[in-house]
């Protein structure tokens, strides 16, 4: 085996997506090189658990290169892709740096979408990053010491005020996490407010929650928020986004926190290929998620728009789609790259398309209620969350990680507390904008 | 009982000796008011194993407020004071806002010293924060990566030393760790080096390591260190850290990653007393921990300079003594606030003075190896090592803490990996004069 003719594969992203590729890739004879600009693997479905202390980042993050710490045919380098050159073959990081590539797979993920207000993002985080989910988890915990520190009770109310925008399965997750962890953890710690009245306002542009989901696990997540004093509003479209709240039309709504749950796009790197991409910036791929014209390249995950072979239907933008996408990807590469690169069985068109299995959809509300879809059968409550449980411990990589979770949601189950209520630095300085109010002098204790 | 004549006993800093004085006052009849520039209580002692990837900041950081959550007579502000005016009785924080005290205890630590070279800290970052060791985790961790990404041999072992300033306990600690994490855990993840070259220099300006220590134990920490292939150097001043290396009179060490172990200054606050200061700007204390002509202001810990009433020898600057002077002024607290403040008794010559009781010094190297000087005996090895795991599981604080450290070392010492490898955001953002040099083109792999 002469070294220099294995091809090499370059993989743009470790999630989901990407890693699959290269386990299916094992036994392959390439070379795969895998790039991230992260040097870990995210769990992403957990990392509103993070946000609200419940978790930590070390949690459900793993090295990406301890996953493959075996698979000696996969070389990880931390780099950050700016571009992408088809017609050269290379993908372009930051500094300039090339690396070419035989067969390439995009799976750079999306990030958050603000609908043409990236101004808005100082002010209202998102959820995508380790980064962001420990920003979040600072603002949140902050807005509870400067409730503690104020006397006026008007701004100590905007104090304990939270706004989520979007009411997708992180808006609803974030949400009720939030107020659980309001009423759980932090009300006991305080002395000059109540916790419990903390208000928790969960914005969704549509007619119902949870969208992907059945019309009867929308009604039931609904209802369970409300239970739990979260305000769920419908139909309600925000207008506009500042340092001292959230616009709805004409309505304000006074808060110092509000987070960003409410759209993706796709990763900018696909605008760089100069191929058609759908209204989200996702690049539309054919049946055997290839790029047109270029049969040794593919999108997957997040940034690629898919349609099932099977069913004809897009392929929604979740976990379990962009592991099939990789599977399937990996295997394709796999078996067509034993005919060396000249061959020309590459040809899309003979490719047998991509088909997405649902599983089902699940989702949390809080302890010991969630709700989920499995096939025409709708779930909530403690078995729902008992599933859903066992699901997201078990998809997640890597032995520690998984006791270490399961434990904190022991702990923090048994005990009513959150265990990683820790401010990094300070959870404001990364705000553009924000002017800093006067802070009144404290009343005497 | 009539809340307003309830004296004011104000706590700076909720490290050990600010929460020892709290948690004393639970059955005084004071309003204790506790403030800290950050939300946790840190446990320093196992700070290097955040910066080393064997613990998260969750595991060794605890809200302040959650250990007062019982205790109502206490409330925490996350504050920054940055003076205190003795005439006026009152503590001042960053904004102006003010709080009266009518006891007040100093218990605001030490940052890291450069002895007059401030410029370093921005190239050699000490280790004083749970910030300071994720921000050093992410330079170790990203050193490697960096290395992974060079071709040039000369620039690749500039990637892979690792040079550690201050042969105290921490930088003992440190530099062990620092080469355990490279052969345990990194060297089976990388494809271009052998992690195991990693070169770790422990830099030292006197004659031996540890020198709070017996000379058996410095001895052993010396062997001990030898033998896992860290190079130490004694009797070795640094005369120069820049963005290349580190300067020793005319050699230069060309390396990327300096970590500062070196020395400590008081916290500035003390500065603005106007008291006298040692040489390390700690406050001068009387024998009762009480400042010249203040008997009812304190200062313990690492910001003050007290001497051991018995011994009249000077307090070492370790937790325990925080400890025991945060529980002495405690008492000492309880016992005179029943007077009343008109009370002549607070009268400083009349109290019996501090004692320090040394109940014996550990310092760990390395997996099941650790020094410990018992009074006239000293322990080597594993059963010093056992030892040292003990005390630092015992006096950790929270039920929550204590689990996921010991589980986080028992994987760490069963599976030879270190959980927490995860490099947040860019960890070289924060230097400040830091100059990127070009990276060379990528090899193809």
């Amino acid at each position: 085996m002469i070294s220099s003719v294995r091809p090499t594969v370059v993989i743009i992203g470790g999630g989901f997506g990407g890693i699959n590729v290269a386990k299916r890739l094992s036994r392959a004879n390439v070379n795969v090189v895998l790039l991230d600009r992260s040097n870990h693997h995210l769990f992403q479905p957990l990392l509103y658990q993070v946000a609200t202390a419940v978790l930590t980042p070390a949690d459900i993050a793993f090295p990406i290169r301890r996953i493959f710490r075996r698979q000696k045919n996969v070389t990880v380098y931390r780099a950050e892709i700016v571009r992408i050159d088809l017609a050269r073959s290379v993908v372009v990081q930051e500094d300039g740096t090339e690396t070419r590539f035989d067969w390439l797979v995009i799976a750079a993920g999306a990030g958050q979408s603000y609908f043409g207000h990236p101004e808005w993002e100082a002010v209202a985080p998102g959820m995508k990053t380790i980064e962001d989910a420990s920003r979040i988890r600072g603002r949140v915990l902050q807005a509870f010491e400067d409730a503690e520190a104020e006397s006026d009770p008007e701004a100590q109310q905007a104090h304990l005020r939270f706004v989520v925008v979007g009411g997708g399965p992180t808006g609803v997750e974030l949400s009720g996490a939030i107020k659980e962890l309001a009423v759980d953890a932090m009300d006991p710690d305080f002395r000059h407010f109540d916790a419990e009245t903390a208000h928790v306002i969960l914005i969704e542009a549509g007619p119902r929650l949870l969208n992907a989901m059945s019309e009867a696990s929308s009604q039931a997540a609904r209802d369970a928020l409300e239970r739990m004093g979260v305000e769920v509003r419908l139909n309600t479209r925000v207008t506009g986004v500042d340092e001292g709240g959230v616009l709805i039309g004409s309505e304000r709504i006074r808060t110092d926190t509000v987070l960003w749950a409410a759209g993706v796009e796709a990763s900018p790197l696909a605008k760089s290929l100069g191929v058609p991409l759908d209204h989200s910036g996702r690049i539309i791929v054919k049946h055997d998620c290839s790029l047109p014209g270029y049969p040794r390249v593919f999108a997957i995950g997040d940034v690629s728009a898919a349609t099932c072979a099977t069913t004809k239907t897009l392929v929604p933008g979740v976990c379990p789609a962009a592991v099939q996408m990789g599977n399937y990807v990996g295997d394709l590469i796999a078996k067509e790259s034993k005919f060396g690169l000249s061959d020309t069985r590459s040809d899309s068109a003979a490719r047998v398309g991509f088909s997405y299995w649902d599983k089902g959809t699940l989702a949390t509300i809080g302890r010991a209620k969630a709700v989920a879809d499995l096939g025409k059968r709708h779930f909530k409550g403690f078995f729902a969350w008992l599933l859903w449980g066992f699901v997201h411990i078990f998809f997640l990589i890597g032995f520690r990680n998984r006791v270490f979770v399961a434990l904190g949601w022991a702990v923090s189950y048994m005990l009513f507390t959150k265990g990683s209520r820790i401010i990094l630095g300070d959870p404001r300085s990364r705000v553009l904008h924000r002017i800093a109010g006067p802070i009144s002098p404290r009343a005497e204790p």
